[in-house]
């Protein structure tokens, strides 16, 4: 099968590797051309442009930075819409919001080819281990036709609809976790200030225990928030999630007081660290607030 | 080892069942006696009086099912402050707050008793698994001396210091609990009114799946909440983090928001429902509410 | 002077005819033509385009309904583009968004043409007694120029600097507004749910009290809420201004929460209703919510 | 008419003073007897003890610094419970809980006196004025009795039925106070935070102005924040408003996310300044929140 992959960061070069490794014949575009040279010894061919790479690939995936990039690699001199054409497809397995999706969508379509919206939950390592979760939606037909790279790159892939589900869906779980990481460094904050032990906190969360507290946790405690997901992208699909539930007149208090704090906390200049940072405009730091 | 069991609640029955089936000599008594039967057919002995249990077991255990319930099996007459005394442990596993902990301390401790409050996590299924979490504090002899049959009821058991903060730390867990819930509610019902998937937000979740989102979740897209945790229980529970919190000068504002939720669920009568269903008060109703 | 009038609504009209009183030599225009005979029998003359309007004019002013109004009667055939030009302005007073003041600031200016949005503070009454509070921002000297007009309908106004500050100025007012009558609904109902007598509330506020809450306040006791100024509108508003904070990382936690509430009602649709109708998400109608 | 005064603070003093010029015979008592020395040139008696306060005095005034001073001036040795009998009327204007109320209520009743709860809006000034509203709530008769002398004292007195109902009168009214104060502060903030005036903020408030954002306006824009009334206490109001929500199951999501930021405040170490310090927590310090 050959697929064309556009954007080799951390994520797309994992993923381009992995689809090498499973038998796929892969012509790589990167906007730097010099970082092709590590797929090409894998067995990657290389593309001068969005255009060629497309122009050899039954379906073309892109994992880019973010709407901007997303946008310049479909319609600027040499991008994508130059090569598709019917019979060809295009999956964009970048996180943009719906518009962008939208945008890119009429294009491809008014071309003859088909599209796709991907977006991955999953950073880093769940790349490389091809253990990424897949959000798609779009033409069904390209979904099943890519269910072979899917396989390939995640553990799970849904299938969910018209173009635009697959951001709105990744803005709803990043919504949860962002009112969570909230919860959670409260109860942080008031297991240490009551005089209990934040570490026996953490083991003791039963039912309410998760994967992102577990990593984060340890860290937290510490004031230790290396950037995995920067607090400025978390409040912003904060902000785009409470946005979408005000076009459907869902009332959220909780994502509402969340995104509050996350808001403080990048007015304290700590929009570049991990989203997890709030725990420091949430935890007690001053020595004189006992109840009077 | 001979060790004292009151109250044969649905909890305190399978964890006296356990240490039985554990090689435990165990007495047991319950408020209504006949309830002691079924205890009695797998090898337990029976006291008259909770007085009675205490004089013939090294400690003694109880399971009861609020705090004015844990005060009289002590305090009233034939109750346990009749025979504590040195050499003999007093556990409380029920759930209550601080302070009626730290009354039953006082008054056992006076005897010459020892105490220890040990609150756990997990509901039914836990305790007839021994699969409990178990949050122990007070005197850490009698806790070392209770190891075995911690071993027997739960999976783990922490040590955390004097009484008072194994219900502390219960709330803390809880309050986490309660703004969770309204998260994932508020996630579930922006889900619904953007068209996208409840299910497939479920099965999307990713780094923030954990246990009580994969129990209830399902519930909850049919508007089932059958009580396992009351509502009015988990407000309270909220309420009294939020005042420790306030003791202690930490800002909570996510807790906040989700203790009103839940006071509105309340308000309009559903606290004797599982607390999962303040979801009627977060989830869209109306047919009206299109952004103008 | 010789100053056009386009749009005769309610405000418009009344404006208009405190012109024509204190001497001004007005020209009319409104969409349903037959609208300016009421001025005309006044003494007003009557353009058949807003372009008609201005070219008769010293400057024009506006009063529309919306933003679309605006827009239509700047950009349109007929419009107000068609004669603007060097030594004529344009001041449009309606209520709209930043970004439509400055697009249409935008195509005034490059006609030649001064432009100045300034909207009020005030509605029906204050419009016709001449006591509207004016927010005006654009070009000074256009200001300097209309202050004899604005002396006329308004007891105050301000010049706020550059296009766009007068509509954020009115979004910023509004939406402590909106927090303000939340605040107020939580007061009433406190009262009211705790045995207070709620008359008694209104009457004493004494350092809060304000024409709003006295205005309102008996018909909320009453839960009447006929429509001075929309819920919808209102909750439009306080999402505006909570991105403006967005924009300058403002963290508003008390409007934030305001916003959640007015969505709720928006949701039960309560939209078209006075925005003082939130009373009806924060009242306690439910008989069963005594605390256990 | 023979009138006891039981401390003589910066309120009192002003109280008791008016009651003289008005012609009241008064017997006035404080702890530091010497600060009886200014009244007693204007005429009044003075009494060694409450007691003997209560036995000169048809009804006794009390007006007290908090919920302990209220009680000892009752309970203690030479108390007024020594003196009080049939006949005899006594007031508390002083701030305290509606427990407190109740408590000094049921003393005062089982001696056959009457009583009355009465406590203040307004501080200094209107003290001196005789300009306070005053809220009382208990014995009709006595209130009857005592209008003479709130004639005097205040500029309105309201009568709200069985004790407790002024505490909780003023408690509503206060939350209400603070909800608005940071409704207040987040306008300021974005209006600062948006290149506005904030001075044109303040005078532009229209139907929501009112004495109190004109009071404390000003001096908040200068980062000023003289203590009236301290933070510590009104965020100690907040939460027992709160909390007489929660008996009730009223839910007030404006007030509690007010309530945290008073709490935020508190932490910091603001507690004793003015309650308008909670600006502080606010307003935007940082230099690097820009949207990304």
């Amino acid at each position: 099968m050959d697929v064309g992959f556009l954007g080799l960061g951390i994520m797309g070069k994992a993923m381009a590797l992995n689809l090498l490794r499973s038998g796929f014949r892969v012509t790589v575009w990167n906007r730097t051309l010099s970082k092709c040279q590590g797929l090409v010894e894998h067995g990657a061919s290389m593309g001068e442009t969005p255009a060629a790479v497309v122009s050899k690939s039954k379906y073309t995936i892109a994992m880019l930075a973010d709407p901007n990039a997303a946008l310049s690699v479909v319609f600027e001199k040499g991008g994508v819409l130059e090569q598709i054409c019917e019979g060809k497809g295009y999956i964009d397995m970048s996180t943009v919001d719906a518009d962008t999706s939208l945008k890119i969508n009429e294009a491809i379509t008014n071309k003859g080819g088909k599209f796709l919206e991907a977006p991955v939950s999953g950073s880093k390592k769940p790349a490389e281990d091809g253990q990424l979760i897949i959000l798609a939606a779009g033409e069904k037909e390209l979904y099943d036709a890519a269910i072979p790279a899917f396989d390939v790159l995640g553990k799970k892939s849904f299938f969910l609809g018209s173009v635009g589900n697959g951001a709105n869906m990744k803005l709803v779980v990043n919504m949860v976790m962002g009112s969570m990481m909230n919860a959670f460094s409260e109860g942080l904050s008031l297991a240490g200030s009551s005089g209990l032990s934040q570490q026996t906190f953490l083991d003791d969360l039963g039912a309410i225990a998760n994967p992102m507290f577990k990593l984060k946790g340890p860290a937290m405690i510490q004031s230790s928030y290396p950037p995995a997901f920067p607090l400025k992208h978390q409040q912003k699909d904060m902000r785009l999630a409470l946005a979408l539930g005000d076009e459907n007149a869902v009332s959220m208090p909780v994502a509402a007081a969340a995104n509050e704090a996350f808001k403080k906390a990048r007015s304290l200049g700590l929009g570049d660290l991990d989203f997890s940072a709030v725990h420091e405009i949430v935890k007690v730091t001053g020595s004189s607030g006992e109840a009077k």
